[in-house]
């Protein structure tokens, strides 16, 4: 069985000594968030997915979710146990403010409600167990939604249930022939006359959909209001509870939707994904009318940093059991002669090829974790901060970085678990060893919440020239002026001169884009997923040129660091080596341009 | 379900137009196969493919193999009868000489029996059902062992009921403590005093080692001779029968070998993956002894070109479903406005990041055929040809090429079925698309046979310098005297150019290893897999280059055939554009040496 250890000690360099988190003690949240306070958190949160859910993540995948003939939905055993004890814990409510659930945290996690706290977790939760871990992501999403958008009388209904995880939330967009295309979305709401909404349709591929792990299910559902305009200008949001709930909170009769089936899929089998039949519904309008994409786009963003996470996560559980396998598994000799001459082989470790594999992980996985938990800082700094320059430059950052974020992450991080089980060979195939699960389980982070495709044109066709290209603009300048004064310190300057390098690379891509995408979208079509591809290999430089400065610093510091610290610096520099270098290749790739891909007619692919 | 149509009109192309197969009249079997009876055989191929094999995938994942509680084991519903056909058809011994077993082959076939042809069915049965093919595509590397180093009476014995497909054949090198490192190997051979040995030990990962399929199954056993030396010079090949078979050839007792169980696996369920137990089995040297690696590697050398044709073969039938949906899939609208203003949305195949992915499949899986077929043609000459030059001349291609099309065809094979699957969206993930079947069956190839690792070290530690060098600066030659008098050719220049600019980077990489792997073997090990993967990309460059040429040419001849060779044209120039650029960013990559990844400290991974 694969085995799992949280990531504390590295969350916490990154958090104190990379991103600064006690800079932010004036955000709500934040304040009471001592090193230690942090310290205890994570290890708290570290223990509980080491413990609670690691275990259940093989069998989860063996046993899966059963649909009973009565339409009812059972986990796999000992995941009702688990998100009890989840719930229980606290993590769910970890980035809602207190006024709708804090009351039942522990004191240390009431301190430190904030989203970056919550994102180390979702971390570590969906390392331990994917599937499992969906079932409060995608709560702490829809409440994101309910908390932003819905009336105050929604929020006192919903939230505090959903924040102490007695109910659970759900997204519904999908449906047969509308994915990508939400203009083409047919699921109707017809006014009942005392303000709610009859709701009918159907959704497909929707996690969590149906389930016993909560006493009730809280659907937020798009659906198209009778005389709506055509398109994604005629959608709005309902909440549909799977029971009706009373004025006081208490569960009423069962509502009209039902899940029809559960898909049999490729991994995450832990994880219900139903196929949810809306048949009169009772809804709830949550938003304005026809404003229901504006409303959901706060829980995809909140999802799209959730999957991005779990691209780290599956790439750094996989990490970890390769790397083990490799110091454990004796085979072959060291090319530069034998280092355990006494015993018949050495462990694979000593070969090349096989520090390749796993550096070209580790160095993906750190500066990865650096990112994302830079992205959510910069959530609770777009939703909390007191100043709105600083609010209004983390949300054009974060905006920006969200895309690259979401399908760079879960790309590479794919291609992690992938080159995690070639560490282990035949094993690698074979399912005890838990290495496949890994591929099969991370797979689908490519391609919900939008494929990796549309998150690359997201970017191109939406980021980049949002408000006159100013979030863009903005990142170029404070990278140059971050990279710059190191350019001339010897220490640092092996990392900032190729991310420097890289930057320009990223720029003349940015530059092309700007003057043929213009005149020729197909050109930006073309070019998107390079662009966004070459945009992350800048942004994981970058977290490394920040990493390789707290190193250093950290050593003169703390000499008794000198060791670990060393081994970032030697990541950061394979990393420059041999990862950033793929910058010139995708500038080359988004340069070719769109006309020999178009011009090959339909009938010849 | 997924469809698969086999390429029947690409491989006589390939084989005709761009290999020149008439070429090889003066080899046996080879010269009644005219154009017209290799367009025969092909069909008919396709035909048996498309009819009985590819049906039985779905459910033959779905269903696996299953052992009996005395020890037997059942494959699939439907696949004996469909081995039944294949035998019947005489597509097992395709590529075996006449004497052993050509008698009963259709008259077609029995003209034809090369291996040129059989790799090209080959492919057909990969891309139609993966875990069948492998059953009968066994059976063809041990007979290949048998008839290469068996003694004449093993010969008559074993190979005419190998050949018609009523007995099988398997490869038994792995075992629990010993994988890559054969040097560990501890099954055991008593001599018996007869001639004949017993042999004792557990095999593991043994692919058809028990099934339902064969009236027997004849195992090749790699194992140790009492008292003979350690390591890789004492280990010996053996034939050991699961029935022991009299001199008249008929079936006689129970043979002391049993499967102990199958393995639960990432994919091809329908081979059954078996644990085999040998417990004082009655076994036949077969080669000399204490040389049985040498015999082996003829076994592994054909394995390893039937396991890249499966990294093609699962590749093209993921193209072929995702090309398909694409082209039926509406959703969203072009960027460059509606191409159906009529309907509500245009298939996602006017999306440029939609065709980005179909290319690069399709531009790999065509120069891919091409390059797997040419050096099937190879193993006809080195093997088949009167003249001596000849025959060292393609075996030097072959030995050098055989790691570059296993490595890059299985690697790339692979990220295209995930690609593949990517068109498809959510309904990629969903078993009924049978999308994720390709994806996990396909995992494997770029595991077994030697892991794709070990082909890059097979690459750079042993062929790169086996007899001088003398294979690769032939095939630098060879390939400047082929690229040069094209440069200066309008119409081929595009193509020859940026393969020659390609050649250079690989030539520069060559020299960088001479240079530096030498007096430190851990360079070799640092650039192995890089330095693969280069060389792939400058081959199928090549094999563009060539297409191209065969496609100016034929349309000059045929003007009927434009549009499709013009297709030709475009697919290879998006490969220039797009593909072959990777070269730079390997060569770089090499470059880098091994001193940054050999100085991480084994505590820090």
């Amino acid at each position: 069985m694969p085995s799992y250890k949280a990531p504390v000690d590295d969350t916490l360099f990154l958090l104190n000594d990379v991103l600064n988190f006690q800079r932010f003690g004036n955000l709500p949240g934040f304040a009471d968030v001592t090193p230690d306070v942090m310290s205890q958190i994570l290890l708290e949160a570290g223990k509980l997915c080491e413990e609670a859910l690691a275990p259940l993540n093989q069998s989860g995948d063996e046993k899966g979710c059963m649909r009973h003939d009565d339409a009812s939905v059972s986990t796999p055993p000992g995941f009702k146990e688990a998100h009890d004890a989840f719930a229980a814990g606290g993590w769910i409510g970890l980035a809602a403010p207190e006024e709708y659930g804090g009351q039942g945290l522990p004191y240390t996690l009431a301190m430190a409600m904030n989203y970056t706290l919550a994102m180390a977790m979702n971390e570590f939760a969906s390392s331990a167990n994917m599937a499992f871990a969906m079932y409060p992501g995608l709560t702490q999403g829809a409440l994101a939604a309910l908390l932003r958008h819905g009336s105050e009388e929604q929020k006192k209904l919903y939230a505090p249930k959903m924040t102490e995880g007695r109910w659970s939330g759900t997204m519904n967009l999908t449906e047969p022939q509308c994915g990508t295309d939400l203009g083409l979305l047919t699921t109707k709401a017809t006014p009942r006359g005392d303000g709610s909404y009859s709701i009918t349709g159907q959704k497909i591929f929707i996690s969590a959909g149906e389930h016993d792990l909560t006493e009730n299910i809280v659907h937020f559902v798009l659906a198209r209001i009778d005389g709506a305009p055509v398109g994604v200008k005629g959608i709005s949001l309902f909440i549909v509870p799977k029971f009706l709930v009373g004025g006081d909170g208490a569960l009423g009769p069962r509502n009209g939707v039902s899940c029809g089936s559960i898909e049999e899929k490729m991994g995450i089998h832990g994880n219900a994904t139903c196929v949810m039949n809306y048949d009169g519904a009772q809804g709830f309008l949550i938003g304005e009318a026809n404003r229901g994409l504006n409303a959901m786009f706060v829980m995809m963003n909140e999802a799209r940093l959730g999957v991005a996470m779990q691209g780290l996560a599956l790439s750094e559980v996989a990490y970890q059991n390769a790397a083990q396998y490799a110091k454990e598994r004796p085979q072959g000799r060291a090319l530069s002669g034998p280092k355990n001459p006494g015993k018949p082989a050495d462990p694979i470790i000593v070969h090349p090829d096989v520090r390749r594999m796993l550096l070209e992980i580790k160095a993906f996985n750190e500066a990865a974790r650096g990112f994302a938990l830079s992205a959510a800082l910069d959530s609770d700094i777009a939703h909390r901060s007191d100043d709105a320059g600083s609010r209004q430059a983390a949300d054009d950052r974060l905006g920006l970085l969200t895309p690259v974020l979401k399908g760079v992450l879960t790309d590479i991080g794919f291609d992690n678990t992938v080159k995690a089980q070639q560490v282990l060979g035949g094993h690698g195939y074979i399912r005890e060893w838990g290495m496949e699960q890994f591929v099969r389980d991370s797979r689908i982070s490519m391609i919900y919440e939008g494929a990796n495709g549309i998150q690359a044109l997201d970017l191109v066709g939406r980021k980049l020239p949002r408000d006159g290209g100013r979030a863009i603009m903005t990142y170029f300048k404070d990278t140059t002026e971050f990279l710059t004064p190191l350019l001339s310190n010897d220490a640092m300057k092996p990392f900032a001169a190729p991310v420097k390098n890289a930057l320009d690379d990223l720029q003349k891509a940015t530059m092309w884009l700007m003057q043929n995408a213009m005149t020729k979208p197909d050109n930006a079509g073309a070019a998107s997923y390079d662009y966004m591809h070459l945009f992350g290999r800048v942004a994981l430089g970058v977290m490394w040129v920040k990493i390789a400065q707290a190193a250093i610093e950290k050593k003169a510091r703390e000499p008794e660091q000198s060791a670990r610290m060393d081994a970032k610096l030697l990541t950061a520099r394979f990393y420059m080596e041999r990862m950033l270098p793929e910058t010139a290749l995708r500038l080359t790739r988004i340069s070719a341009g769109a006309d020999t891909m178009m011009s090959l007619a339909e009938e010849m692919f």
